[in-house]
């Protein structure tokens, strides 16, 4: 099924799409319009239509899957929709919005085994117990709460996916590495971002928590590593517990990043640089799935505002894959 | 008693001081002397020991209230005694090492009813058993500890005498800015550098405590503010939680100074701008108590260097006070 | 009396405004409108008259009081006004601009009466002399002046209630650092802003004048004092005046900041954290009287792009007040 | 075989060490005296012979290996000993100074095989060729050379040691990745520091060459890449060329580390990340490895002047390692 | 003939332009219509023109002059004409685009003529070769190059005309600093910015190459030195060529302006300086040609976004001029 | 007559030199020496005197001019003398303190010339009245005073000449920039270092004034302008007053570097670059004149730290000269 981003400029179009947003405004000469959003795994458009009735706007709800038919053009740069026609999509058509919406390319069962892997390595008891506790308190919305609002893997489940990505690097690095705690660095890239789970609000429509703007979510999970402890009877004094936190507080490396402190010992070091390429590589993938082989990116604002190229030839090496 | 510092330089010296520190080491012809810092509360000096004996070393330990007889000499532009004779102050003469210690210039009763004064202001009831629960965990040691290893406050009651300062600014701006929730505000000031307890290892050759370096004492705080919800009953969600939290985390006010959170309520950017002036107030007058009337002080590091000048016209105003 | 912002989005609105800025423009399809910005004490909004005549766009000019109908909606995320029906206020309705435009929450005299007690407690004979010879230059556009063009106390008679709350703030502090010069602090307070008069073009458009932008405030009240001791035949090298003209030249606290030295005393760093925290209360106030409590604010530029929380709890004891 | 580092302060030392340097000074009484440094793989340490004689000078000049008796000591904070007794290493006894230096822990012939396999994997012509062509004409000075003056890997092989390290990331990053382009990661990984065969002047006594001051490792290398072009008549216009080109030139991530552009393509920014990680990983491991379990190391410059923790517990998991 | 911006605000405008861009869009109402920009040697101007026919679209695409009236009016604080009718430019009327594109204001022949000059005075034999050699192969771009895409000498001819300025300065400064090697100071300022020629698409609709965003044009130039080197056969260890290379890599003064080394000799410093005099002067005067006397010029965004200002008094000395 | 830095390591030496400074202390043995800085036009060194007598105290006082025997040696990296023997120098010998102090390499006459010649030059009738009155003012020590304490032009009469050096940069650019207003130039330049005068103590043991230090030398001269006005009857509100104070102001070019405000006129911005200009060839070449060729510099801190390569090459160009 083609998807809108496989849409060049001036085609037209005629495809399946979630309603993402409809916002009920007015032209100057006080005709009534709807502003929307459409989105399929692609991406996100916009589009006017124009001269609606109220039932056109009853009709045409948030999270409605509609036909569109249509052509692509651009408005100041940005593509936008002219909508020829609109319906909603019918009940032997593919209408279930979740088709719709971004989400990791890997399953949950599939995240779930790899969790359960790298638990298993966890053999310090006291990290083990202390992961174990913390994740089963989040276990049903880690699996569904994206990584960030807007950055990087802000989909459904790109928190889990993010992690598990992170997961595969610290074991291959704890290879190469041998001196680095497999225990200590398993245990900090699960716990690293689970925070995110309250300071976030949830999967769509993702916007920051009242406790995660006062609070953040590097404290939060520090404050849940205290619970855990109080709860399982652990020593908060025992350094398994010290270095565990620290861990996690440091992760952003720096001060300026929300760290309130820097990574002291090689664990936390590491983590912090697993977080960074994890991060990137899916900012620069996300920009790249949207750019032309041979023509740069729109501009990814938190990578320094940078363009990324695409390059144009296929490598014989990944010919075969 | 005249002081280390009521003395010039070249000044016959004939005074009691504590030993500091007293290093052993030797010439570069091989022969043994002993490298002092005496101090009295007029601050600290430097002085060499030449050919001790090791009765000397024995006798004269760091803790050692002594007898000195010299002179106040200059080494390299620092200050420094020659010494004439040493020995240690007699029975009947004032060798309790504590009269040699700079300590807060009001006593522990008064700050303890300038707490309890404002403990008694703040209405708010959440915040006034978090409040009483962490101060009375930390109640001996608060009065005892320095409130930074160098910078500011670096003195025996440091951080309590730092904290009613803080409470003095805070009550009498309280009164400008009626808007301020004064609940908040004092509960605030109060606890905001409590974790310094722990962070320091004590009043006397103060160091960082390995939590103190790999958590910090924003983060403790906030630690001892869960803890004591949990004791207490208290529910963490309520906004008197949240925003007691918010104002201990941000009180540094920018996240390079190790704030994991900027102040986003107007009681975090007051306390924040109050901690400001207390310590950079204690630090400017440390400097000029060093400094003659005309001449520019020692640089001030933690004050982007600074060397600040100590006027030399007395104000009729503050001749009669 | 209703105000603009005390109505909600989608609210009938029925009110009188001033005009403050009315400008002639075209549709897309060559017809003529005003595109106002109305005003009142709690603000500013936009909107759009449609279709005008020759003799509206005469009627309607700035400085009009105008009676109102319409509905307020929004447009891009920023609140405007849907015009049903406007016409000039009478004779007997609410007529006089003066009502409609933002002020010091306390009158000229009451200011008055604290500069002349601060005055009474500047006793340095050459200080006193110096700060009285410029405020008489300045004293009428003083009162009118607001502190700044867009950021803090942007309204009339801003700048001198800026400066009364800060003596407020320097007075209170002067009993708690009883070392502070109070003569120095009281002058440096008073004349810190004063070029404001000069470098601003006065309360209403408020905009840099040329002097304001090639010299600025800072430089061009150090001016003032140089021409003051002319007059005076106060000696320029004396410590009173270099103190002084310090203390005024250093308020900004770092050179990046425009002052073109920072401070060397005690004084001009005091006085420069009581403009901080004036200003950024003022900032923060402005901000969160515009928010609905639980919400965050909306970005303040000048204080980091920050969005600051409006508490919903109520504090008892702030509820006799 | 102990190691200088191998002994306490305050131990007797007895054991075989190189001359790193040997300094002739004189005491103020104007008496000869040597500055050594002594160096084994365990560290540097320094030390002063008195009272020597012409002779004494002319048998202990760098490059000797001696016996030496002596007292590991400290001096001002650091370490050094004071020596009892030297003399020259016998025939017999472990006299050869390559055993004295650190170098990489895994022998030359393992890494080219490793160089092999990645070489192997760079299935794309026209970067294959350019690779080998520049990794011949530096193949003898590669293995020998340091990666860095001070900072990382700092040894001889250092270089060597490093890219091997950087390999064993890239290939396992690369199966996590799998957009990534093998061929050209592999080759960035491989040319992006042999400029800095020619930068540096070698492995012992490192310092920067001219050509190395005046034009840098990073633009040195991308010449050789012009160069082998046009050996190898590749055309330099070709994709395959630039991005090759573009890959070195931006692997220090950002221009105010030295990269003229910043990382455009996603195997740039993983190269830069892998160089980082591999570096830092480094630099921690050798401050742990003369910190002692249960404090904190040196401070370490080049990475924000911290200071790391060397964790005091064994985990269980790296014990039967 | 009169210019775009010899009109001012509301003035009747006929007169002749080049149509630089031409956009189709259409209204809201679904009306299509031409977005213009209209371009002469004082400046750019944009134009809405309604209701057009597919003849009109054929008729007015960029590159044709043509007769244009209409009103010059206001959008948004910015100039745009008010169409009311146009028509291509006829035969006997100024029809030739070249006459409305910016271009130095001195003639090509004057330039070559100010190189030669240039190139007779650097008299040593391997640097005189080089830069025979280089401005050889770009002799016909170079002169039609521009400096830059948007922000100094951003016009045909502009890359000459920079650099022939550059060379006067060079000229002037090297009489007053005789110390400086006149070779290599000329030498430097021919080659700085040729790769500009490569790096830039050229004198109109300028954008980057994608050799100029992955290489730069400061590396590019320094691999025209390599290859010049080659063909010559000249040594490339030897001092002339590695001076030369680091003058023209250590041109952008400052690593984070993307130069990777920093001027190290005084000459590469002194081109530093001329660069920045040159393309300063230029976007300063540019500014402030569009702006009236005694007001400020828009924002220059390249030079930290100041306005400038231009005075209104004429100096006697430059009236004769 | 060979300087001090004609000599190399280990060279015996044998000149007259100045005693810059003499400074009392003993060694860690109790008995007296001196030590010394001596001078002459080539630098300065320092040298220790052992075992001096009472008398030797009083014969070698600083500004004694001295025959010097001894040895150029190396302590610490830095060179200083060895003592052989010492001896005031005699009346037939070059005896006069002032030749051995670095001074301007033109003489004052040409410098008050070339002054002159610019005087003439300012045409504008209020300019060239302020800039005349207020050079009267401090026309004495404007040609002894140094430009700086340590940087720049560090030396008796450096102030003149660096003023003279920019005139002639100034007066040769204005002919390539014949937009610049050559009066506001000329006096822009000619004041605005003026206040250096007054913000140092002189030209020997050169420091900050206090007034220097509180006020600033860029707000001195803009008080002086002031002055000036006032003296004069010149309106201060008038352009040329306000650009030429405008010029002085911004003379820094950045609000870090302490100038109030940024150039916002052409002239105060190629001021700025002029100023750069002549002070950093003056510490490049300062730090090259005691550099051999081949080599690098020491680091100059003023210029980041960097340290300059001296080339080895002669240019047959400069040959001739």
């Amino acid at each position: 099924m083609k998807k809108i981003y496989d849409y060049q400029k001036d085609d037209q179009v005629n495809l399946y799409v979630l309603i993402k947003s409809a916002d009920e405004k007015i032209t100057r000469t006080n005709k009534p319009y709807l502003s929307f959003t459409f989105q399929d795994t692609s991406g996100e458009i916009s589009a006017n239509y124009w001269d609606v009735t109220p039932e056109d706007i009853e009709k045409f709800k948030p999270g409605t899957v509609i036909r569109l038919e249509g052509k692509r053009e651009e408005y100041k740069g940005n593509p936008q929709i002219r909508i020829n026609a609109i319906r909603p999509a019918k009940e032997d058509e593919p209408n279930n919005p979740e088709l719709y919406v971004e989400r990791a390319p890997i399953n949950k069962d599939k995240m779930v085994e790899e969790f359960n892997h790298a638990l298993f390595d966890i053999t310090n008891a006291n990290m083990n117990r202390i992961v174990r506790f913390i994740m089963k308190k989040y276990q049903h919305d880690f699996f569904q709460s994206p990584a960030a609002k807007t950055n990087h893997h802000a989909f459904m489940g790109g928190l889990a996916y993010h992690t598990v990505s992170m997961l595969r690097i610290a074991r291959s690095l704890s290879e190469i590495y041998t001196d680095l705690d497999v225990s200590l660095l398993f245990s900090g890239v699960i716990l690293h971002d689970v925070g995110k789970v309250v300071e976030l609000s949830g999967p769509t429509a993702t916007d920051y928590t009242l406790e995660g703007k006062l609070i953040g979510h590097i404290v939060m999970i520090n404050e849940d590593i205290v619970r855990a402890c109080r709860e399982l009877k652990i020593d908060e004094d025992h350094e398994d517990v010290l270095l565990l936190k620290h861990t996690v507080l440091a992760h952003h490396g720096e001060l300026e990043y929300g760290s309130p402190v820097r990574p002291l010992i090689p664990e936390a070091e590491m983590i912090h640089y697993i977080d960074q390429i994890d991060a990137k590589m899916n900012m620069i993938s996300s920009a790249l799935r949207k750019t032309e082989p041979g023509e740069f990116s729109e501009r990814v604002w938190a990578m320094n505002n940078r363009s990324f190229y695409k390059k144009t030839y296929i490598n014989p090496a990944s010919d075969s894959k």
